[in-house]
C-alpha cells in the first residue's frame, strides 16, 4: 500500500523537465496586439536611424564655412531663403550667405552642415524678405543629428526570444513591421483533482474546500505568457478522471492537474499516469513544499501533477512549467531571475531538503534586501498574495538569521534566468 | 514668434496633474479575467481558513488521550472504523480505541485531537476489521490544521486598489469570489502629430520617418493597465488638427498627442488648446528630455502634450500619465516605484535640469547596481528596449561618476510608490 518513492535533487527534476522537446511555433501578430509577446525573429535594423542627416533643434541650417568670421563685434547676416518643417524637403541647393529655417527633425538642406539654434539668431525682413544675424562662428557638424548615428543599417538590435516591451515596440514601429513574427503561445489545460472541492459559486459545506489552486494557475499561466484553459475539478473517481484527463491532453499542449499525487488512497493520478503508459519523470523531489510534485510525458505531452497545496503548488508551477512555456517561446532565459538578498528576518527552521520560502523584497537604499512574506505552512493562501519571490534555501543547512545572504528567485520580473541551478 | 515659457520642477507639474479629479469607475468582472486588474473593494475572509480543523497529511485521527501509554515496549492497537477522504465527514462520534483513516485535507472526526502520519503507524486487517497499531504517544492538537490558523473571518486581507496577481486569484477563488469588483481601466487615446509621419506599411520617403512613439506608447498604456485606443498620425494642419483632437477629447477618459508642443512655427498643439479654451496646467518643465511637455485641461478631460523625442515621449508618460492612470484605478502607490542603486559606469554630464536617463539593471550579490542602456539622446530609440528603469539625477548637480548612489524609478515593478518626488 505504502509506495517508495526515492527523492531527486530539484535541479535534477527541472533538467529531466526541460529534456522534453517541446513544439516551438510561429505566428505573425499586428503589432498592436504585440506587447508581452515573444519575438520569433532577430529584430534587424532595415535602414540607418536617424535615416538622414537632420536637425535636432528648431534653428536655422547654414553653411558653416559662411559664420567663419562671426563675432559680437562682427554680426553676419544671412538671407533666409526657405522654411522647412519636418517631413518637409529644401527646394534647391543653399548657397553662400544663405540661411534655411528648420524646425526639429526637418532634414538637412544640401550644402548646409551646421544648425544655429533660434535663440542664438536674430531673425528680421526686410522689403519682403527674411533674414537672420549671428555673432559667434558655428563649426561644422554643430547640433546635427547624423544619418545612421543611433542605429547603422544591419545591426542586429534585439535577439529573438526577447519579449516585447513598449520599447521595443518603437523599435519595431521604426522599422515598419505592421505585422510582427512572434512564438506561439503554448495551450495549458488545468483540473484541480479531489471531491472536496467546491466550484467558486458553491456555498461552503462541511468538510469542502473551495478550489482555488485552478484560479492562481490560471493567473500564473497568463504571467508566463501562455494561455490557459479552464477544465474545472475532477472528483474522486478513477474512469472518469483516466478519461478526462486522455480527453485534455490531446487538445493542449500541456497540462496541469494539481492533487491527487501523493500517495493516499484517493491519490488517482499516478494510476491515471500508468494506465495511460506515460513516461513518469520523476514523482519525489528534495524539496519543500512540493515533495511528491510529479511529471509525466505521454505522446510528446507533458502532464504536470502538480501538489494539491496551494503553496506547492504556486512553487511546482513556477520552478518546473514556466520554464517549459519560456522554452516553447523560444526564450534562451527562460527561467525566474536568480538573485541575492540579505534577510531581514530570521528564518530559524533547519532545512533538511531545498526549501522554497514565499517572500516579499524591499530595499534598502541600494540594498535588497527579504523578508518571508507571511504565515508559511504548505496549506496556506493568505500569504500567496504577498509572494513576489521564493528565497531558496538549500538542503542540509540550518536556519537563516538576519543578516544572511540568500538566493532568491523574482517572480514578477521580465529578466529571466538560463539556468539558477546548482 | 518666440514665446516665453517659465520652466517648473518636475515635482509641481505632476502635483498639478494629480490635482484634476478623476472618474474612478468600477465594474464586475469574471475571476478568470480578473488577472492585473485592480481591486476595487477590500477583500475581507467571508469564513475562516481553513475553514474547519483537518489534517495537514494522509493518516490515522485518533483521541490523543487513547495514546498516553503506547511506546515500544507497550504498542496500543486501534479498530480503524472509517476511511475518509478530503470532502467526506465521518460518519459517528468515535469512541475510546478507535482511529479513523483520514486523507490530507479531510475534516478531523467529531473527538479526534491528533493526526498519527501513516509512516508512523502499522496497519492490519484481521477477520475483515482494520486494525492499526502506535509504538509511541501522540499529544493533543499534534498535526492538526486549526480552523482559521491561515486566517480569520472579517480579516482584511486586501486592500482596494491592490493589483491582482496569481496569489491574488487564490485568495478571491478561497472565498468564492467567482465575479470580482475591480476598477474601471480608464479609455486613452493617441494620436502622433507630424507631416513627417509615415504609417507603418509606408515606404520611406526623403525627410519622413516611421511614426514609433504612438505604438510605443500603446504598450505603455497597456503596462500602465488602462485601455489604449490607436487615433493615427495628425499632420500640420491647424483645423484637422483641431477638429480631430476635439472629436477624440470627447470620447476617451484622457487623451495623448506626440509632437507639436515646442515653439517651432508647426507647433500647433499650443493652438489648439487656446481654441478649445483648455486650461494649460504648464507647457515648460524643469527637466530633460522633455522640458516641453504640456499637459492642458478641457472639460475634466485631460490632454498630455507630450513631446515627439521618443525618449522624451516614453519619459513624459511614465512621470505624467502613469500615476493619473493608476489613481483613477484607485491604487494608493500610483507613481514608478523609486529605489536607490550604485552606478557602474560614470554619467558625466552635468544636469543643470533634473535628468531622466534611461538605464538597465543588475545585481552583484545583494546590490542594485545601474548603468545607462544605451545611446542617450532624446531622439534615440535604440536604447529604449533595453530600458527597465530611469535614473533621476537631480538639477544643480555635476556629472556623477562609478560608485555613486543614484535614485532609480523602476519601469517594471508592481509595487509603485505614493509620491517619488521631494
Amino acid at each position: 500500500m505504502l509506495e517508495k518513492r526515492t527523492p531527486i535533487p530539484v535541479s535534477e527534476a527541472v533538467k529531466k523537465v526541460m529534456s522534453i522537446p517541446q513544439k516551438q511555433k510561429t505566428e505573425q501578430v499586428h503589432l498592436h496586439k504585440a506587447y508581452r509577446r515573444t519575438l520569433a525573429e532577430d529584430l534587424i535594423a532595415k535602414h540607418p536611424v536617424p535615416p538622414f542627416d537632420r536637425s535636432p533643434y528648431d534653428g536655422f541650417a547654414i553653411r558653416s564655412q559662411d559664420s567663419s568670421e562671426a563675432s559680437r563685434d562682427n554680426p553676419i547676416t544671412f538671407q533666409v531663403i526657405e522654411t522647412i518643417g519636418a517631413g518637409s524637403v529644401c527646394s534647391r541647393e543653399v548657397q553662400s550667405g544663405e540661411a534655411v529655417r528648420i524646425m526639429t527633425g526637418a532634414m538637412l538642406p544640401k550644402n548646409c552642415d551646421a544648425i544655429v539654434m533660434l535663440e542664438l539668431a536674430h531673425a528680421f525682413s526686410e522689403n519682403e524678405t527674411n533674414y537672420m544675424t549671428i555673432k559667434r562662428e558655428f563649426p561644422a557638424g554643430h547640433n546635427i543629428s547624423y544619418q545612421g548615428e543611433d542605429v547603422a543599417t544591419g545591426t542586429i538590435l534585439l535577439k529573438k526570444g526577447t519579449v516585447i516591451n513598449p520599447g521595443t515596440a518603437a523599435l519595431l514601429a521604426t522599422f515598419g513591421y505592421e505585422y510582427v513574427t512572434v512564438a506561439k503561445q503554448p495551450t495549458i489545460g488545468v483540473f484541480a483533482t479531489g471531491s472536496e472541492l467546491l466550484d467558486l459559486g458553491d456555498p461552503l459545506e462541511p468538510g469542502k474546500i473551495r478550489n482555488s489552486n485552478t484560479h492562481m494557475l490560471l493567473a500564473q499561466i497568463e504571467r508566463a505568457g501562455a494561455i490557459p484553459y479552464y477544465m474545472g475539478n475532477l472528483p474522486d473517481e478513477f474512469d472518469l478522471c483516466y478519461n478526462r484527463v486522455k480527453e485534455a491532453a490531446e487538445q493542449v499542449d500541456m497540462l496541469i492537474t494539481t492533487g491527487g499525487v501523493s500517495v493516499g488512497d484517493f491519490d488517482l493520478l499516478p494510476e491515471v499516469y500508468a494506465k495511460l503508459e506515460a513516461e513518469v519523470l520523476f514523482n519525489k523531489i528534495a524539496m519543500r513544499p512540493g515533495s511528491v510534485t510529479t511529471v509525466a510525458v505521454w505522446q510528446d505531452t507533458l502532464l504536470f501533477g502538480l501538489s494539491g497545496n496551494p503553496s506547492a503548488c504556486y512553487v511546482g508551477f513556477e520552478v518546473f512549467v514556466k520554464p517549459v512555456i519560456g522554452t516553447s517561446m523560444l526564450q534562451t532565459k527562460p527561467h525566474l531571475q536568480k538573485v541575492k538578498a540579505t534577510l531581514i528576518e530570521p528564518v530559524p527552521k533547519a532545512n533538511p531538503f531545498t526549501r522554497f520560502v514565499r517572500c516579499a523584497l524591499s530595499y534598502s537604499n541600494d540594498q535588497l534586501q527579504v523578508a518571508p512574506s507571511g504565515f508559511n505552512k504548505s496549506s496556506a493562501v493568505s500569504s500567496l498574495a504577498k509572494t513576489v519571490a521564493f528565497m531558496v534555501l538549500p538542503g542540509g543547512t540550518r536556519g537563516y538569521t538576519t543578516g544572511d545572504l540568500v538566493d532568491v528567485l523574482l517572480l514578477e520580473s521580465s529578466e529571466g534566468s538560463e539556468w539558477p541551478w546548482e
